[in-house]
């Protein structure tokens, strides 16, 4: 007797992340039926005890949870690589694009990003951004599995731009509860929407962008509604230095004076935290997201994971943004934490393959609160999970014995472009390499138009003459 | 009256690399006749000139020249992934490896690491290795320019396996002398041929793996040939340790007494080297190859390039062996020595893009002594030349103005797989991504099945015992 399934997973190397380690089986298997896992093991056994309507011959492929990019600012996406290798990247990089940013231009942004992140295996994406008309149809249309916050913040049109590095910014009662009755109505339609996929955390921008007043409004409705907090904390020198400058404390110990830190919040980057601030925030309760690529690009610093982890806190891994990081691409984060944990620590044991493989899975959807339904391979769990294709040459040979070398190929060696499969909730989104449900054509048709619109605005902006690249656009190194 | 040539790009985003910085054109095009480029510039320009067989449309392309890779060891391929995220990493990690590294699983890893290289850009392969029977064939038959480097040492058989760490290893006279007779016979055998595409340089593995006597003859030779010298530099604590406890000096003192530091000398690493010592070695007019994946894997440390290149010298850029840092990928090289140099100081500006643009190419010519053939895009140069899809997710959007976003966008969001075509030396070895003239398939197989049989005999090995990442296999951690 064999019990009916949707698709059945044959022939993989199998990691399924339970335990403590990785979960590997050798010629393993995994049923799917609707949009959950049913089970997990050998494929001897599972091909005696499911049918399924569809077999996937998963040889020389590596089958894992679908990866986790827990904090991305996908709109930026659309202006891609417009501010790199400069000092003060937002006031002196980004701040004129994000003056232009219209809304078009952002969801096209949104949809890049998106597309670039699933065909590299991310299948859950953590996105923060302005809640404008359109933003979270896309991640349903999609089909992805989405954490969406709504920035909240009080800061008045115009960004950055024009300000002077260190003037404390103006903060507007208006901006800020508007900003935050657009985040409860876009909670209110989006928690729990398109089967469950989409969820929402409260997102307060960082203690320096909204009034005290605001911040205590926005932790009681994240308590009342038992929404997750989702914000950047001491994410640079430039906060730090504001928050100095309106309360007389550094960004941890004000928030922990404001009733902050406990498990409901995932604080973000913690670029300019100490180690002593660290391990406050970890013990707390707290959660943690690591943008590697990111903060080393923008900042040159390795933020204080390990830290963060040694302390017992979880650590999910963000691609953060395009205008900064450049990509969107969880096996890129992967990588770059291992490496970069080893240099901090001129240590190579520190951060090896697996703990990134982990915090790329089932320790990020702890850290996002969501450790129950994703993450690893497990029956019961939504059957998010990829393909990747082990005969690339960059991710040969695949050797079992004495040492297996798939994980810290996977880590050290693919690009994200290897993966061959993704599914989520169930549904297969990738095969091939080609993204079924989307228009790739058409987003790339999109993209480029917005974003020359964006960046004809930008010219036309005097405000674009203190861009720090304009010198080495002059000097013909762009 | 137009002039015939073979090959006619056009309406690329063309980055010739000429002058300081990176030589764009927009709307570019190159003719190339036989194995060298006639004419670069404008597509109008050119397309009024030139009589092409074949005419390339690069829209929405980069036209770059060809990427060097100025140091690796390509036969470890065979076993990638084997031997990270441990403390002595020869020692603990790969020795029981180099034990059972046969020949023939030697040339299938040169050919994997060939196969990843081209496919990712690289032109020209700076390879290292025991110059066994087959090696320098690979690389004329698969139509690559190949800088080759066969391995001087006077270690005995056997390898570093089952020696302790802060042991002084023997050298033997007789390993030694016939190390350098078989690289004498070998540069006589290959140095200008395959049209000149295979050029050879001696090389002393490492000041701690020769005797001083043949140190000294190695360098005589070199200087009597013209030839360079391709060696390990303070590559180590291990070595530093070794030249401590033979010599009584650290390495690069010793060098300098024993008249090796001048611009015959391709250094490569300084893993070890002071800021101090690594002045002195630029000041000599010696040469560096970064390998920053590699060292970061390894060492966790950041080589002092950054130092080396203030002090005038060219660094070029290197993958080392894919049994430390995992793959073959200049790409993945630019982005990391980026990343990496620019935590080492804290400082997002050290090391942009366009700098470690020009490290990959230029300046990486000019490093290994090929300045005046490769690394730009010129008239009489040879035709070492990439095409890389800019319109793929994760390099998109293209924007002219009033950023030009291409350059970092190739360093911060290209993993090499975006390489649409490879010409070298005129011949186009790559198309649509795919390589036309080697089987792949058959590579592939041949490297599973040897690296599957140097597995075997490492696990029959009891030397195999003394692996660091046994534990990790036994815990379920990979």
């Amino acid at each position: 007797m064999t019990e009916p399934v949707d698709t059945l997973f044959v022939h993989a190397h199998l990691f399924t992340m339970e335990g403590n380690g990785v979960g590997y089986q050798p010629d393993g298997a995994v049923a799917v039926r609707g949009n959950r896992i049913v089970d997990a093991g050998s494929t001897a056994a599972l091909a005696a005890r499911y049918d399924p309507a569809e077999r996937i011959d998963a040889t020389n492929h590596a089958l894992l949870p679908g990866l986790i990019d827990a904090h991305m600012h996908t709109p930026w996406a659309v202006v891609r690589g417009v501010a790199q290798d400069v000092a003060h990247w937002m006031q002196k990089g980004l701040a004129p694009y994000a003056r232009h940013l219209h809304r078009d231009a952002a969801l096209a942004g949104t949809w890049l990003a998106l597309l670039e992140a699933l065909k590299a295996g991310t299948t859950t994406l953590g996105d923060y951004a302005t809640p404008i008309e359109g933003w979270a149809d896309i991640f349903a249309a999609a089909g992805v599995r989405a954490v969406l916050t709504p920035t909240i913040n009080a800061l008045p049109p115009g960004g950055m731009a024009g300000w002077s590095v260190g003037d404390l910014y103006p903060l507007s009662d208006e901006v800020g509860e508007r900003s935050i009755r657009d985040a409860v109505a876009f909670a209110a339609e989006w928690h729990g929407a398109a089967d469950g996929r989409i969820t929402v955390m409260y997102g307060p921008q960082g203690a320096d962008m909204l009034t005290l007043e605001q911040l205590r409004h926005v932790k009681r409705l994240a308590a009342s509604e038992g929404l997750m907090l989702h914000m950047h904390v001491a994410q640079g020198d430039r906060e730090i230095d504001q928050m100095l400058k309106r309360y007389g404390k550094r960004t941890p110990a004000f928030l922990e004076q404001i009733g902050y830190l406990d498990e409901q919040l995932l604080a973000v980057h913690l670029t300019e935290a100490t180690e002593d601030e660290t391990v406050a925030i970890a013990y707390s309760g707290a959660h943690m997201v690591l943008c590697s690529g990111s903060i080393g690009i923008i900042d040159g610093i390795v933020p204080p994971a390990a830290e963060f982890r040694t302390a017992g806190g979880p650590v999910a891994l963000g691609s953060d943004q395009a205008a900064g990081n450049n990509c969107h691409n969880i096996f890129n984060e992967m990588k770059l934490t291992a490496l970069f944990n080893k240099i901090k620590f001129r240590d190579p044991t520190v951060m090896p393959a697996w703990e990134v493989l982990r915090m790329a899975t089932i320790e990020g959807a702890r850290a996002i609160g969501l450790g129950d339904e994703i993450g690893s391979i497990e029956a019961g769990k939504k059957a998010d999970l990829i393909l990747v294709d082990l005969s690339a040459p960059n991710l040969m040979p695949i050797l079992a014995e004495p040492i297996r070398n798939i994980v810290p190929n996977l880590v050290y060696g693919a690009t994200g472009r290897e993966v061959a499969l993704v599914m989520v909730d169930g549904r297969i989104l990738v095969r091939g390499g080609q993204v079924a449900a989307i228009d790739e054509a058409a987003v790339r048709a999109e993209v480029q138009e917005r974003a020359e619109e964006v960046a004809a605005a930008v010219k036309r902006d005097p405000v674009h003459l203190d861009m720090a690249l304009l010198q080495p656009m002059r000097d013909g190194y762009l």
